[in-house]
């Protein structure tokens, strides 16, 4: 199919490409007789407009950028999800890019929004992030951005997160009713404030419950499931927990493997909660006991926020911060003995 | 920040702005000397082209898109992470746009595409794409596209698949030699032709123990997982199969959940085997035998594909089919009794 241009429609219908372009873009200055001729032969030869060169006019894109570590977690999948709810009623496009949880990768793609690709961003930041504070708080002042989860505290901008701290706080002291005693927290990242509000939690409901806290129990994890592997094996052998806080899913199923080779009973040699929102959570053996995140909510949350900024340039969208509560979900690899 | 532009930087250095443009594109017309004065500063001031402007100089946008039903299936998970493996080396962005397995949405996104704002496409269409089958045609006539798992079999484009009318023979003798003699198939459209492939291999796989195949046997569930759930129960009810075959990974869970509302025993009152990807297939409660897919591989192979085209024009992509086999894991969920 040959591609239409403005210049053909201009051409066919004796026309200056200016007079068209005006027509499409229903300009007062075009009557309305010379408006319904031109959007006539743009229907019938389905004119389809040039994105970048109409961005260029425009200084629009219709679209607006999710950057998140992966896809291969529940919660992101289902804060997607929730993301496509507003945009689709908006008429936007939803672009996803991954992070991979690599610093320098996010880098590249926030270079990228500098020069104007996206309308709108929303991030959920990846473990390293902390060394790019300064140039997210610059794209949030050229772009409305929100970050959603994985949020950075100290940048001045539009925050969706859960009550981490409360949750880190309910997971443990779920274990501790549960009769543990010797309990250990599996995290991800010294950088990422959810991580160490969820340890917060872990810490008050221990001194809240009289049981001393020693740096030995926290596991910071990574990306490489080979290492963490070997690292939470080696962490249950030395150490011999009662109780485990996974503050993220795949960790969860580590979990299940290490005590699966090391002989463990869950719940009955030790008990298992995990920050997830993994759809076959009750159905694994055991049924797995989560802090269920409002991921949809929060995708929703964020996007609704970030429309309400595009539609008004007079909306403070930087100071917005809104937190929606997890759930304990209580289930098998928690209860027993 | 202020926009550094080009104007600017010619500004600056008291030359044309063609000039810094050529500089900038490593042009011959243009001195060394010059070149690396213009890079010093273009650094110097952190000068980042616009994509837009870029784009419409060069007719490329070091972007491809990624075009699947959604992110919840960890099939769709893991297929990107092969695609994105391939484009990272190539320096390319990833976009993935989401259709819900939405005709309107996914016709949407193509005709965005028709006007040039990615340079190649990978597809994995909707159950309900049978109609648009003369667009993406013409699609893959004007930009490079590549087909991954849910292909169009009619359409004249690369297609990357898996060994689906095996796979189905596959996993329908494993249930047949464990004793299923009553066995039903749940499938999610009649259109795609990787379902009626699975379709085809189950009732080849019957056929060759002399087993009847009878239309009931196929259950067509939607994207609406209430109706699946109303719908599985509803048949196995009605029909005390011996073993089902899902045909996708959402379906799996959900018989999961129906057998146990029904109080059925899986593996001994009825046997279940799923196409799935899931990591935590080895930990539900009974681990579920899968016909595990290619994912990563059938991703890594599109994408590779794609960038042949992209780099040589001379390079026949539409001709290109590849099909790689997938695996039967044998798991606790189709053995025993």
């Amino acid at each position: 199919m040959e591609n239409v241009t403005l210049r053909m429609l201009a051409e066919k219908l004796q026309l200056s490409t200016a007079t068209i372009s005006k027509a499409l873009n229903n300009s007062h200055e075009i009557s309305k007789e010379t408006k319904q001729r031109v959007l006539a032969l743009a229907t019938e030869l389905n004119y389809v407009p040039n994105p970048y060169a109409s961005s260029l006019r425009k200084k629009s894109s219709s679209t607006i950028a999710v950057v998140i570590p992966e896809v291969a977690d529940s919660y992101f999948a289902e804060a997607i999800n929730g993301i496509e709810t507003i945009a689709q009623e908006k008429g936007y496009h939803v672009l996803i890019y991954l992070t991979h949880e690599n610093f320098g990768k996010e880098q590249a793609i926030l270079r990228d929004f500098q020069s104007g690709r996206v309308d709108g961003i929303l991030i959920s930041v990846t473990t390293e992030t902390a060394a790019a504070k300064h140039d997210l708080e610059q794209l949030a002042k050229e772009i409305p951005l929100v970050f959603f989860d994985r949020v950075c505290e100290e940048v001045a901008a539009a925050k969706i997160t859960t009550d981490d701290v409360e949750s880190g706080y309910k997971a443990t002291e779920h274990l501790i009713a549960n009769g543990c005693r010797n309990i250990a927290l599996l995290s991800v990242s010294k950088n990422l404030s959810i991580s160490n509000k969820r340890m917060e939690g872990f810490q008050q409901a221990l001194a809240a419950h009289q049981l001393p806290f020693s740096e030995s129990a926290v596991t910071y994890c990574s990306n490489d499931a080979a290492a963490n592997h070997a690292l939470i094996k080696n962490v249950i052998q030395l150490h011999q927990y009662d109780g485990i806080v996974a503050t993220t899913e795949k960790l969860s199923t580590a979990i299940y493997l290490v005590c699966e080779e090391l002989q463990l009973h869950i719940p009955n040699d030790i008990k298992v909660i995990g920050f997830s929102n993994l759809s076959t959570a009750r159905f694994l053996n055991p049924s797995l006991t989560t802090i269920t995140q409002p991921a949809f909510d929060m995708g929703k949350a964020a996007a609704t926020l970030l429309f309400k900024a595009l539609k008004s340039s007079g909306f403070n969208l930087q100071e917005e911060n809104l937190v929606i509560p997890s759930t304990l979900m209580v289930r098998n690899s928690t209860v027993g003995k």
